[in-house]
């Protein structure tokens, strides 16, 4: 495993930076000197009575800042004229307190009083952190090296392992959406991590669906079988000794792989050297075919599945889901009613459509 | 109730074409005589073991028009130089089978072997349709008399009876999509209805939440418990006699109103004439109000939910959700990392604000 020097300082405002750098003499002593106001407190969870899910309502993000030009990146390492929130001069990988955060420990901004009888509200307790992969700005992940995806994999373990320990925390979510296309407000390389509290509904169902699996058949494991399944198939992307990326044959999306250790775990912290060693060159792979398809940076959301701190953690199955919004060069697949309204995704493309693209591409 | 002709014919390729009129002597006799090639098979539903839903895949989609100019629009009324879905010189409202289906009864493309041992496949039976609300292209629901909006309500409850009576149709879901922002490709007023073999995973979620409160209550209903709670509340947007406009408390998008009906009723079908009468202004007034808010035509879904056909249809309570994705007058609410693999909605407008803004909207 690498050997990665992990130093905690913090923002002006109080708010945590973690450098994690590649080289072991690094010395991080560059303070803050920003004139910040507190951060915001917690938002508020409302429960969503129909759903019987937690929505978080958090008012103070409409002010976060927008596709800034090049020049006022907040995540560029600080020059002496632009001081940004990483006050140091280059870095290798860091992570700090997200400012505009959906989920925190600060404070309650609610009272325990229901809006109404049918929606019990709770503050927001939970941490919202940014991950910052390089300090190149005009770069993306799949221009990494596969030691620098090992030292945000280790930012990322670290990460599962502090967050997954903080009060009322359930579940820490690592991932990175990318392309203005979905959303994105910063063009600079990073990822952001959610640590949620309370179990996530996509998370619930899987593991209600591994639950009834594992009752029917006496033990086995869906995720398991399901891998099994998908490494004979036509719909591998690419593959090494510890992990398979594959198109599973229900995407939902146009373009979606799901990468999996050979292993069942349960989270990042638990994989071990060789299997984190494993990972960055395939999905480093998986991404430059992606963005091989159409010629074109691909908009994509790259999401974790860990299982959760204290619930069925014995069924859980850590992989990556990776997918995106394109369908075609100038179009994009756009959640409208049956998707939004409904839950039923319509895909355009053929699962095993979209993994022989994918293996064609020229690397 | 308005008096409206049904009189049902066919487009070349055999697709059905209704024109619902609201005078009584219009003959409807225009031929189409484009040569069309037949309409595509059904699509192929997968199943998603890990989430327990069935994903339509659809291929032959990919070829559907997209943003055509306004002369060469599909859903105007024909001319003698340019030939659309609807034959005649000029309609009222007009129904029609989507030449483009995500769902037909025309044939299965699938053999009944399933994909792996875990991804049943089955023929997407059903129907989809298109309804245009007025020949008018350059205008939009917003738009349209109340006497209209009765018409096209005679519409929906013509196709919820009808489509429900299909083999294998489970659910009928009558909706809208407006705005490029959303996907839409075709800016003619229109909407969609969609007749699946399956009850929706959101339907399955609020039934078993009304099961369980009914459970929980001895009987009461929690779709008329939480009307009756938001009646008194701050979040109501607009009401009249029989219906009231409300942001849930719950909202998940940032400008989100629900309409329901005074009376708990299953579906469309089931409205009287005084209750379809009463929501033609009602839901013009919110339309208007959230097109006002930011002084530009806002992209919305507009979404019926209706009972499904066999299951727990004393349960279900007929309600329109309403929902926007823009935020603010630049920026769109876009389903990134948290809500789209994780299913966490983060809304960054109080449900509270969203209804004073749309009450304050100046008509």
């Amino acid at each position: 495993m690498t050997a990665v020097k992990r130093t905690v300082t913090h923002l002006a405002d109080g708010r945590e930076l973690i450098y994690f750098d590649e080289s072991e003499g690094t010395v991080r002593d560059a303070v803050d000197r920003r004139d910040l106001p507190p951060p915001p407190s917690a938002s508020e969870l409302r429960h969503d009575p129909l759903l019987d899910e937690w929505v978080a309502v958090a008012a103070h993000r409409q002010g976060r800042i927008h596709l800034p030009p090049t020049t006022e990146c907040p995540l560029c390492p600080s020059t002496a004229d632009w001081q940004t929130e990483i006050p140091a001069a280059d870095y290798d990988v860091v992570v700090f307190e997200n400012r505009f955060p959906s989920l925190s420990h600060r404070g309650a901004a609610v009272g325990s009083a229901p809006l109404t009888g049918l929606t019990p509200v709770r503050p927001g307790i939970g941490r919202c952190e940014v991950v910052c992969f390089t300090s190149a700005h005009s770069t993306s992940f799949a221009d990494l090296t596969p030691a620098r995806v090992a030292t945000v994999m280790e930012a990322w373990a670290d990460r599962t392992a502090e967050l997954s320990g903080l009060p009322g925390v359930e579940q820490v979510f690592c991932f990175e959406n990318r392309g203005e296309e979905i959303g994105v407000t910063l063009h600079h390389p990073h990822g952001q991590i959610y640590a949620y509290p309370f179990v996530t509904p996509r998370t619930r169902r899987m593991l209600a669906s591994a639950r009834a699996y594992a009752d029917r058949t006496g033990g086995a494991n869906l995720f398991a079988a399901l891998l099994a399944a998908e490494r004979s198939a036509e719909r591998v992307v690419a593959a090494n000794e510890h992990w398979t990326a594959f198109v599973p044959a229900f995407a939902r999306w146009p373009y979606e792989v799901h990468l999996y250790p050979h292993r069942q775990i349960a989270d990042i912290p638990t994989l071990t050297g060789t299997e984190r060693a494993a990972f960055g060159p395939l999905y480093l792979e998986v991404l430059r075919r992606l963005d091989g398809l159409f010629g074109k940076a691909m908009p994509y959301i790259a999401a974790w599945h860990q299982a959760p701190q204290r619930t069925d953690r014995h069924l859980a199955y850590l992989h990556l889901q990776l997918f995106s919004v394109r369908r075609a060069p100038g179009k994009l697949k756009h959640l409208a009613g049956s998707e939004s309204a409904m839950g039923v995704f319509v895909n355009d493309v053929r699962p095993e459509e979209a993994a022989r693209r994918l293996r064609e591409v020229v690397l």
